[in-house]
């Protein structure tokens, strides 16, 4: 079996903590009976940790054989030692060069695969560069900085197989958007710097999804939450949530902590740094490279994690209720792309609307929450339209 | 000119309520000088009230014929008598009976309307009904109970002239529904009732924008809200939000207070109303009729505003401000359905996204609210995707 | 039996109505049992409503002789009627003029009374400066503002009855003074204006209990809350919990609605209007006179009800369920007066705490709310200190 | 000099995160320069880590001889190094044991102290119990579970000398208790399980300080939140903050996170660890020994940080801008006992008003904030008292 990892003789420990972690997957669960993968391939791109590693597992008992990279700064080798002693092809080591890194991505994709779940859309794009797509049937994709370089593709006319855009299911986005990277952002930048929020003045750019989770837990936290944005509607919102509204360079003289939550590059440039006083400290939610201009960082200023996502740098990443949620999304993407792949256009396609709900359906079945179903006299309202 | 009123003698008080309102709206102000109905007959169908009446001088300043009517339950007189004065039409009287209101919205339909922006959908279907469509170019339709029943017609093929969905531009619903209709609820049951919020136990069913908005104002005075669902993606978001989530029947007993704001008729039962305690009050928010069952109320259970929706039947309707982006979002949809009625299928459409943007954009400004703007760097960044 | 009220005739809306704000009272129910008040003659000061009409007549099933007294502009004719028709004597008209008000408290103290429960502190000022203290045990106070004048004067030594100070009860302030007002007056104000609090900016000066309560209430409406202090630790307090805190001249150019909640006169003065934007609100919550200088308000700024506590004037006054506990301390003051006044120094004493607690734990069990209780192995730790 | 350290070579780091942390305490640094402290010896019990070393170092500086010990699992042995370079004498290693731990302490109390401040009065208990209070002149506690035995010592006319209670200057607690330690709960809570709170239901038994503020940070992040008391004034503040109040036994069963906040021995039992279902995590915020019973926990319930005190455990404490009020009311404590000690009774005493205001100013200088001050009418009013 393929298989580059670092050291294998700490399977014992990765083991424990993927099966510690799978206690609180209860819809992860509940799919993995269902899913039916036999005989197919399946490259999986993720960060290598305990919850993501029962992704890995599902989709192996589901009959796939499958693959997983990872790039050296997300691996932990205990995990991916334990998913080789399992059956599941790893190539993926802490210790690895960049260059490492795409040999081994190159290596999974000269495999033949089935389907691909890939975590920021490299290796899509470079089976595309490198012209391995082969018989890939489809790609799912999970994250809103990944789709976005597949949508301009699909604009050019470039993409060449359909991709599922596993981010923009509700099940994941409502949740581990919102929830997910904003308790972890805001926990993380507080770990790293001991900083009270109580009384702090604190900047978000951006008021889509992470933005308005990270301020609404920065305002939970007691600090007085000030908002940028260049989208009327987003600006309108976050006023009458309350937030003050301003351009960025204005809020920055007066910031505490500035997080970043657009997605897009430049969003925090040198100028903006400036105007900011020492002491004061700047991350990135969620984020792209460059969205904080790094490279002349006045003293007195700190970027956290180097400008990099400060959640996946700083911890484990989401909470595991949530990525429960967003894996569970994916793993029906891949079953979905499977079946229905070959009659799929070359476009980034929604999941389809009855696998959300299932998900959807499945966590509230396991957080023991009743709904109400609608009355024969309700539906009865509801197409009569009086 | 065509004019049934009450007392013509009122004018003075309601020119000065009229006046007074239009100082808080900035919006419309600004839309008023860029209007042009020159010719066009309007309907307009609203609660007569000194914010409602702007509206219909700014289409009259426009150069548009103005024919105003209005059931009598929601009627000012003196609005009334100032608009006449104005030289605006109006059939509306608070003593007339519902067979004079309908009169009213036939007389109105029989002298050729170009347009009709209608509240509700009554007059709408009325026009249907009584085959008096004419050459009404379109109509807008400002409320998700109004626009339900046009939905339900388009679907059969029976809606006949375009409607624009006034009530689902963002720059309505995102507010008005939300925040307009959340805190005017919340008012409204508390100046009812002289209740104390904080410790109470407050149901709300229907966690769409109004549920939303209702639940978090009922949060914000203190109570335990529960939730109560039938689509399981608002229930998870309710439950991620902090809110205890349950089945309607089971959450009565412990209720202090119930909102309904599901826009469904029969939401709360007799069989719901037997489950509360004695103290427990009930009241509509939004509403459509007989949405609570009001046949058989359990002694000590109270039905606020006999089951009418609360924030209407107890005070002025939604906040100026808030009203101020609705009536400005009516007033470019009645100039939109002049100019591209023609052209436009007999369905339900959005508002088209410039006109939305541009009411967002303009409250921002009277808000002194700035946003940014994406740079150079920024825009190449969002056109290669990378 | 002494009597001079407005209309007779009205007794039966007032009965209903004090009957029906009973079913809130379940404190006062609990206590009423309990009261032994035979053969006293108990002076009554208080907003005449059917909440107080309640005290009223728990202390005259106690066995006291009752007299009510009220300004003009606080009493409802229907409840002084009604309160005629049970038996208590209430000298307290509408249509009174300020001499009348005055003749009327005169009157009531002339009648040789054993105890006073005054509300503002007016009438036992009154009752030192016209000599007329006469055998009078005690007097109990129940507002922060009416405590002020009487320990200045015990300070000076001229203070000749003791005085039990209702507010400073836990039961009493942590309630009525944080919830009760709070509530009732964010109420009140949006009440009076229609103005959206969601992203308005909204200046509360003054963090003490009442400042903090509409502080609060405030934010949860959506409003942006600047808070303005003279006192050090509840600048700080404010700060933490995520308010600005600034002087009031530099925030009233921004603000949207001014609360003063501090109890001081001139706390809102004419420099302070001047400074405000047109359109402002002006509000005082609780109060004094003078606390808003009222006498040159600049064109497009608003004083709400004239500068006089907006919740009493705008409304019925706190909620019931907080009056519960408001007016059970005042009726257990009173016979603790009656029992202990005698043998009390005239100065301003705090309730005794386990009247204090009887209150709270009444409240609790009406509620339903379950206590622990420490056990052995506690009590002993609590005991030995380790 | 005395010093018995573990490795004198990690000064270099130690002075560095020393120096780091010092520019976050403007409070201790404005205070610095005005401490005299010539010829005098201090004891200085502390969790040794960067925030805690700038006491040290600033008593230093006021010409006192400074001494440190601290128990080995406090112990941050760069910090301790680098102390030592910087001339106080310093007696605590990571690697003792806890009998080398009490012969530290009685080696620093046989130096002869003129004052001590302690943490967790653990050796203020130790001089009074070998009879080395020699020349002391008094002590300063900073804890609420240090003070409490000391009290009861005082109760039995044990105490013999006095103490100055740090943790009840409102500098402290109003900050500390409440914020601080809310926020390093909670978030080391989040970081030991990755749990997520949005939904999940957290039980914060007590509702002091520490518990008010535990309850608030959980609720901000989206957690329900259900609270315990034993005392009537608390459950019902609790009750109107909308918190659901029920007894812990019966809270149990749905609980997702137990947080016990009563600083009392015994709070969570055998009992209650039972009723818990699996999965279930229990915290001690601040904390005493046994406060929950982990002799007995069931499988699948986890006792966070062995039952030890989450923040002091997990983390390093409380935030620094927090940490820097504390540690300046501990400096005006000591500099108060050596100049009044002499003539204090043996007592629990509290902090004298106006060193506390001084703290509280001076961190308000340090924000930035301003204060109004009382015109000279405002004055007139409050001493005339009308």
């Amino acid at each position: 079996m393929l298989a580059d990892i670092r050291d294998a003789s700490l399977q014992a420990r990765g083991l424990e903590r993927i099966a510690w972690a799978r206690r609180s997957m209860p819809v992860l669960n509940a799919i993995a009976g269902e899913l039916d993968l036999t005989g197919r391939r399946v490259g999986l791109v993720l960060v290598l940790e305990p919850k993501t590693a029962n992704l890995a597992l599902t989709l192996r008992d589901a009959g796939a054989e499958v693959i997983v990279t990872c790039p050296a700064s997300e691996v932990a080798d205990d995990v991916a030692a334990a998913l080789v002693s399992e059956g599941v092809a790893v190539l993926a080591r802490s210790d690895a060069s960049p260059e490492q890194d795409r040999d081994s991505a190159l290596r999974m994709l000269r495999q033949g695969l089935d389907v691909l779940a890939d975590d920021g859309s490299r290796v899509v794009r470079l089976a595309h560069a490198a012209d391995l797509l082969g018989g890939l049937l489809g790609a799912a994709e999970e994250t809103t900085s990944g789709l976005h370089p597949l949508r301009v593709m699909a604009g050019r006319g470039e993409l060449r197989i359909p991709v599922l855009a596993v981010n923009d299911a509700r099940s994941k986005y409502l949740f581990d958007n919102v929830h997910g990277t904003g308790q972890s952002c805001v926990l993380a930048a507080l770990d790293l710097t001991g900083l009270q929020l109580a009384g702090a003045v604190c900047v978000v750019a951006g008021y889509g999804y992470v933005g308005q989770g990270v301020a609404r837990y920065a305002r939970a936290f007691g600090a007085r939450v000030v908002v940028t944005e260049v989208e009327p509607f987003a600006a309108l919102r976050a006023h009458h949530e309350g937030f003050e509204v301003v351009p960025l360079l204005d809020a920055c003289p007066e910031a505490d902590l500035v997080f970043s939550a657009t997605g897009v590059a430049h969003t925090v440039t040198r100028e903006h740094l400036r105007a900011m006083r020492p002491g004061a400290v700047v991350a990135v939610a969620g984020g792209v490279p460059d969205e904080v201009e790094t490279g002349d960082v006045p003293p007195g200023v700190t970027v956290l994690a180097e400008g990099e996502c400060v959640n996946c740098a700083a911890a484990e990443g989401n909470p595991i209720e949530i990525m429960d949620l967003s894996l569970s999304v994916q793993a029906l993407a891949v079953e979905h792309l499977v079946t229905h792949g070959p009659a799929m256009e070359p476009a980034v396609h929604l999941m389809p609307g009855e696998l959300d709900e299932r998900v959807a359906r499945l966590k509230l079945r396991a957080l023991g929450i009743g709904l109400d179903t609608p009355s024969a006299r309700q539906r009865d309202f509801l197409e009569r339209g009086l």
